[in-house]
Parts: structure tokens; sequence; C-alpha cells
């Protein structure tokens, strides 16, 4: 299968890139580079360098030319275009690289990001609400059975007081019923914008016979997957700050750098959380059944649920266990968010497909927190602390 | 009370501004008049020639200078902005006039508009969504107590197959309930636009405890309001075309002209409607009610529901009334909606809140009939046949 990556150069696209092109898979990789510059905005730095996107293609294609000789499938291609500015390259792209799915990672990623400013709120929404449209215009204009692969999250829905159900929901009102979205009620202007996405895409389905799955994703952790093993300079990026680190990832550097891990709030939260290992199988599994011609397919990727304090226990135990002294801080909670809320979110839909769940055992978070130890000296402590209140 | 009107060039702007003035408001009129611009794109003129805003404004003060002497109350102020694109510059404008109210209409207002290519539709949500972030971010930085009035639309709900309620419903669901926003699935990427405000305003509600009136207006239709009546230059622009105008405007101009009548598909499409006159006194009631700090209150703002071959037929009847042969052509329908639904919408927040209404009687539109049978001579036959198709 021929797949594009937009945000081949993400925490995500990048290990998703190499997981699918070993696969088999020829693989297309574009990005616009501004993660970079958001870090730089935000003073933010990965825990360890990252090399260009350049680089670690040229690198991949390396290794994997040695080892298949003349069978070139598992090299990578890389196109640098902003998708959301520059809709008619992004046309050229898909014109010349002619996917069968378009795996769409593009957005800017961080909730706290989003809620920093103005600037950024509007940003946020600008760049993913109209990235996503140029790309469902530029599948119009190519090739409708491209099927896309949409990253939504899980927390679009927010935190209803009913089951949330894989996208839609069965509604019984005044004795009639209809099948409607799932009703939607975010925490952030980022989240916000993948609300818009998922609302267009539909609209797209329905009117133009269009194939789309989105993915609502958990919180992700992790560092590692066989393919950034292969070599250094083929790691994803790890954040471990306030601002585009996830919540696993930064207690994990708070343990190793033996500072108090920083729970925002009670800790009563609940989340879905994924394994990065798991984020690339189910990308894979979305890719390789793809949605009926017309279907807006949702699925909710993520294999456990947890609260917020739960996971600073978990961290808390695994680094004693390290030998290490570990103490949790409850802080107020910079967002604006319930804390004791009911939380059932259903996941079966990836696990149907055929998704065997890398749990979060006490193996997996030590194998994390000795990755992020080799990179210790690293760690800039001043990041963690939550900056951007979501109360102005 | 002071009152901004975002939009204010347009034809529901001018008329609530001039209404609100009269009511002893003291209103301020924000337009980036691309309405304009749009018009000339798609090769579409009002009715009848409308004047600059300036020359409107001009005249509405030079009125009521004379009529009220010293009190210069009803005079209003004009400020030409782009609110999606030039924020900063709305800061000043509603850091200069201090509203109490900002009533926002400054949005792409065309479904057809909006489905005509890739350009149009990006357009449209840019607009539409930046422009209502901008808003929020406004009224954060000058003075949270500023109460929104937002125009939403009818038509961000779809038809689903249960009763329409205003803005939200309780849900229950494997026996537990919530109060959810209401699910919607609009039908054009500028319906679209809508259901993203109302999400985005949903939540600077709940974050920042402002406090917004989101009005889901039905189809407008009718020509005059007591304020336009007062002299030929304050009216208010009166589109007949497949682009611009709306349904039971367009039949009527068709009637006039004495060519068929185009009802989309079977028109069993059922729509809710509202009387020009009843819009500004909606407009009226929700300021002078304001939403509690912290409340998304959601009002649908129509009177009466019909079919669209309703409308067709009772525009026949008026024609023939008026001596006029008047026949209906169903054509194909150009765009994707359901033609054979269930629609039943509730709307008894604004009747709650006073308003009595200009219900749709055959002397109403005789009324708009003959206000149009005046201009005859401008309308351009060509501009009435739909072009632009919903399925690419």
């Amino acid at each position: 299968m021929r797949i594009l990556i937009l945000g081949g150069d993400g925490y995500l696209g990048w290990p998703t890139a190499m997981y699918l092109a070993t696969k088999g898979h020829k693989v297309g990789v574009v990005d616009n580079l501004a993660k970079r510059k958001w870090e730089a905005e935000v003073g933010s730095s990965p825990l360890w360098p990252i090399s260009s996107l350049q680089e670690r293609i040229k690198i991949w294609n390396e290794i994997n030319e040695v080892e298949f000789q003349c069978n070139y499938q598992h090299t990578m291609e890389m196109f640098v275009c902003d998708i959301a500015e520059n809709r008619h390259l992004l046309y050229k792209i898909i014109e010349g690289f002619k996917p069968d799915t378009i795996v769409h990672y593009a957005e800017q990623p961080s909730a706290p990001y989003s809620q920093m400013d103005a600037q950024a709120c509007v940003y946020t929404q600008r760049n993913n609400v109209l990235g996503t449209l140029n790309v469902l215009m530029a599948v119009l204009h190519a090739d409708k059975s491209i099927h896309i692969v949409k990253l939504g999250t899980m927390g679009e829905y927010g935190t209803p007081n009913i089951d949330i159900e894989e996208g839609w929901l069965d509604v019984t009102h005044k004795g009639r019923t209809d099948k409607v979205l799932y009703p939607k009620k975010p925490g952030s202007w980022y989240h916000l914008s993948k609300v818009h996405d998922s609302h267009n895409l539909e609209f797209a389905c329905r009117t133009w016979g269009i194939r789309v799955t989105d993915l609502n994703q958990g919180v992700v952790y992790g560092t590692d997957t066989n393919e950034t093993l292969l070599n250094d300079r083929l790691a994803t990026s790890f954040h471990y700050d306030a601002i585009f680190g996830t919540v696993l990832n930064r207690f994990i550097t708070q343990a190793v750098e033996g500072v108090p891990l920083t729970v925002y709030g009670t800790g009563t939260q609940t989340r879905g959380l994924i394994n990065i290992r798991d984020t690339i199988r189910c990308i894979e599994l979305a890719c390789e059944t793809p949605a009926d011609a017309g279907t807006f397919r949702v699925m909710n990727q993520f294999t456990e649920q947890f609260s917020i304090m739960q996971l600073a226990k978990r961290v808390q135990a695994v680094a004693i266990k390290a030998g290490v002294i570990c103490v949790m801080n409850t802080i107020p909670n910079p967002r604006v968010e319930k804390e004791n809320h009911y939380y059932n979110a259903k996941h079966t839909a990836l696990t149907n497909l055929g998704l065997i769940p890398h749990l979060l055992t006490d193996d997996v978070l030590l194998d994390i927190y000795k990755q992020v130890e080799k990179h210790k000296s690293n760690i800039n402590k001043d990041m963690i602390q939550p900056t951007v209140k979501w109360r102005q």
C-alpha cells in the first residue's frame, strides 16, 4: 500500500513512517517542520537531540537499501509542505505520490500551547482546521477513493456523565430515535480544533462519498519502537515539558530528575492511555482495513484508563524500586476541567481489528525510566512547571 | 445600552442597527464590507441599489439629529474592520466604544458560496471561525461582562430524526443521564462554520465565565422594516439569486419575473422561517436580557415551519391573486440533504421573552411581492438557477 504521512516529523508521525515502511508499505512523509518553531517559541527542547528529518530519512534509506539490496520498497520519500497554507502544493504531492491512504498527524498537538494567548489559539484552529479542510479538498481533487486516517483525541469527548462510545451515539428522545455524532464538550482550543475537524470530515464523507477513519487517541507514552532502536539517530522526539510533554512522560522525567511529580488538582481526572508501540499498530490496522466509501468511521485509540493520581503513584512505585526518592505534589489545576467525574470510554473497535495492547506494566514504566535516565543531564527543570493557565 | 454590531452592512445587520438605535440604544457598526466583494465574485447584485454604509449612516444621523435635536443618542458610529484578520483593531474599537453588548453578524452567510470550490470553503471557515475567536479574545481582553449575541443558524442542527431542542439536549444512555450540546449534522461548509463557532463559544463561557447568546436563526424573508421605509437610501440589501438569496425571497422574485419557481428536489425539505421584522426584535430581546456570566444560552430564532413545496405553493397562490401566471419546477436538488425527514424544532425561548411573531400571511407575501415588483427591471434571471452543486 502507498501511504502518505502528514506530520511525519513528529513524536508519532516518524515512528509510524518507519513502522509502516518496515511492514512493506511505500511511505511518503510530509511536514512543514513547524514543530521546531513552536518548541522555540516556548523554549522547549526534546529530551535528546533529534536529527533533521532529512538526515533521519537518509539514514533510514541507507539501512534499508543495504538490507534489501535491489528492493527499495522500504525507503521513504520526503516532502516539505505547509498543508494549511499551500493547498496547491499538497495537491501536487498527492498527484505525484498517488497514496492509497493518507495518515494525517499534521496538527498543532498541544492543549497548553493553544491556551497560551490569542495568537496561539487562533493559530492552532487555523492550522488544524484549514489543514484538514485542505486534505479533504486534495482527496476530492485527486482521487476520492484515498482513505484518510485522521488523528483525533479522546479529549474531544470531554468528561460526559454517560458512557463514551466510538464517535456515534444512539439517542432516544421523546419516543424517537436517531444515531447522532457523539456530542462533545472538549477542554481546550486545541481539542476544539479536532472536534471541528471531525464535523468537517463527517460532512465530506456524507456529501462526497469519501472514506475517513477518525482515531480518537488517548494520552500516548513511551520512547521507543523497534525502528527507533535501530540507530540513535532514528530516535523520535520525547517532550517532558508542560507544553508538549504528555502526562506520563512528564512524571517519569520528574522522577528521574528527583523533583516532585506535579499532579494537577486532586488528580482524580481520568484519561485513556496508549503505548507508542500500540499507536503505530493502530495506524497500521486502520490503514489495512479502510473505511467504506461514504463512511465516517470513528475508533477510540487507547488501551487502558487511569486517573492522573494512579499514574503518579505507579511512577512513584517504579522510581522507588529504582532506588530513587520520589514525592508528588498536588498543585492548583492550571486547566479548567472536571476532577471528579464519571469516565467509561469504549475502545473495542481496534481490538476487534486485532490490536494486542502493550499494557502499562511496571517493566514498561521502568524501561521508559531508564531511557530517560540516560539523558538526565538534558532535563531543564524550569520547563516542567505549568505556566499556561486556562482561566485568564 | 451600548451595542456594537459586527456585520452592520448586511441584509440583517443594517436594519438591526437602525432598529436598536431607534429604541434608544447607542449603536456602533463594524464591517469589513467584504459582502461587496463576494457579490462581485459570483456576479450577484442586490435587487435594488444599496447606498454605501457611510452614506446610509450619514442619512440616518441627519434624520436623527434633526428629529431629536440635542439628543444625539440615536446616531451611529461606523468602524471598518476585518475582525478575522485584524484582532488588534477590533480590540481598539471595543476599548473605545465600550459596548455592553456585541451583536455578531459578521460572517460569510451563504451555504452555496461555501460549496463553490476549495477556496470558498476554506475562506468561509477561516473568516467565520477565526472572526468569532477574535471576538471572544477581544471580550476577554476588554471586559468579560460584555454580552455576545451571536447569529447561528437552524441549519446547524440538520434534520435529525428526533425533536430539535434549543442548543442543549438531555440524554439518557445506558441508565445514566447528562445534558449535552445538541448533536449537530449540518449540510454545508458554511453551516459547519457556525457549528464550530458554537463549540468555541460554549468553551469560552465554561472556561472564562463570559456570557453568550447563540441565536439559531431560520430562513429570513422580507424586505422592509419601519426604519428602512424612512428613506429609500436607508434600504437594506435584498438578494434573490441562488447564492445569496434565501428561498422565499427567491421564489417571490421568480413569481414577479414570470419564471418558474425552482423547487429543489421533491420540495419536502422542511425549514424554520422568520420575518426580518422578527429578526430585529429577537436581537433586541436577546440584548435586553443578557445571558448570565458563564452561560452559553441558545435560542432557536424562527417562528413557523414550512416545507419548501408549501412555500412555493403559497407564493404561487399570491402571484395568481396578483393576476400573474406562476408555475413551479421541481429541479434536481443541487444540495445533498434529506428530502423526506422528520422535523420538529422547539422555538419557545424567544416567545417566552416577549416575541410576538409576524406570521407569513398572504398579506405579508403580497407586500414583499409588490416591493419586488417595483424593481422588476433589475432582475437578472441568469442568477436564479442554482449553479453550485454539493456533489462534486
